[in-house]
């Protein structure tokens, strides 16, 4: 049997944002039949504490159940993983440190897109959850590259942004489009050039509706796109 | 850690079907966040032989690759298996013999879909793949429920069915939706009630494009919802 490099995605986080990681992975591969596709599990396990709740509120640590997942994942043969979760990146390094398999971070994905944009430098707009704000996972990481990051107000995150991930969790995905297409515009009318949809809730609403006039970094498409530059390397 | 039962899936064939498979498992279950939804593994290996060309070709044994998978969904945990390719099940049997996780039958599920769809018995349409024909995988079950199966004249499934089938697995999915449509109307034109579309990919093709004015069984949905019967047994 080939032993082509197998993808491990460890996914549930929700499990919508999950498989449309997974159908995205295909449709952005270069293929002309089944056996070009890039082999992959998808570890979709929904129960994983929420992980908000978890950094804010006291909420169940998350971190055992994500190590169960990367562990299932290694048992598989997988290669690398990718997690379609951009709040669960806040425990990247507790599990980095846990396996010995590569993990592509979303924040760097989100980047690699925000430049295929044209978006190199200047302000940019970030739509995530109250968890990935507090934990300044994009404002690290985008800052040091020259780009200033801006974020709704907290009464928008609880009043707009929240409510609406959660309408995407519940399966009402197209009720979440109107406000976040609200909230990524007021970003863009505070002078963001572009707006990264930094909670893979986000850009499942945001595919509900008419494409929004200005550009946005969609991460379970950059994501993807690391996933796809991991499998098949160019050159 | 709570023990809810963890469904796997043997996907991969194709990679779009599997994907959209985990999607739909989603979009059907009542939840109104994350932790309500169904555990589930993807085992997605797009590099199983193909099945048609195994039956009718001589093309290399997918037996092997399919047991590997269940193997793996065994190791992770799960409780049952899904799996979302018809063509697939003509190794039903040997799959069964090698696993003590139960496999919802897609074939099975798609009568139960009929059923709900208010097409009780009579003339029902059928399109597949030339290997699920060959095998008879839908006429054997439903022609004891009292159905009688029309296909695709050969001619027809040769110029039409197998190449739009290949256009959704090269990721060329809106092209594949008027030769289906065209081979879906053309089975209600000669007598059938509604149509089986009993080839993962086809669902596919169809989605891409104005519903059909006549009922049809989606085998994608319909083994999600065996799925979630499974997961979630009611009462």
């Amino acid at each position: 049997m080939s032993e082509a490099r197998m993808l491990g995605v460890l996914g549930g986080m929700g499990p919508l944002a999950g498989a449309t990681f997974m159908q995205r992975l295909t449709l952005l591969t270069p293929a002309t039949r089944d056996q070009d596709h890039i082999p992959a599990i998808l570890w979709s396990d929904p129960r994983v504490p929420d992980r908000t709740a978890a950094r804010l509120s006291g909420g169940e640590d998350p971190l055992p159940w994500l190590l169960r997942g990367l562990r299932g994942l290694e048992a598989a043969g997988c290669g690398a993983v990718a997690i379609p979760c951009n709040t669960a990146h806040g425990w990247f390094a507790a599990m980095q440190d846990a396996t010995r398999l590569p993990i592509l971070h979303i924040v760097e994905a989100a980047a690699d897109e925000l430049r295929r944009l044209g978006a190199h430098d200047g302000r940019i707009g970030l739509l995530a959850t109250k968890g990935t704000l507090a934990m300044r996972l994009y404002q690290e990481r985008l800052e040091g590259r020259g780009y200033e990051v801006l974020v709704p107000e907290t009464e928008e995150m609880d009043r707009v942004v929240m409510p609406a991930i959660d309408e995407v969790k519940a399966n009402r995905v197209a009720e979440a489009y109107a406000p976040l297409a609200e909230a990524a515009t007021r970003l863009v009318a505070r002078g963001a050039r572009a707006v990264v949809l930094g909670c893979t809730e986000i850009p499942l609403g945001i595919s509900a509706g008419p494409a929004l006039p200005f550009p946005v970094a969609d991460t379970i498409d950059a994501l993807a796109r690391a996933a796809i530059g991991w499998a098949k390397p160019a050159g």
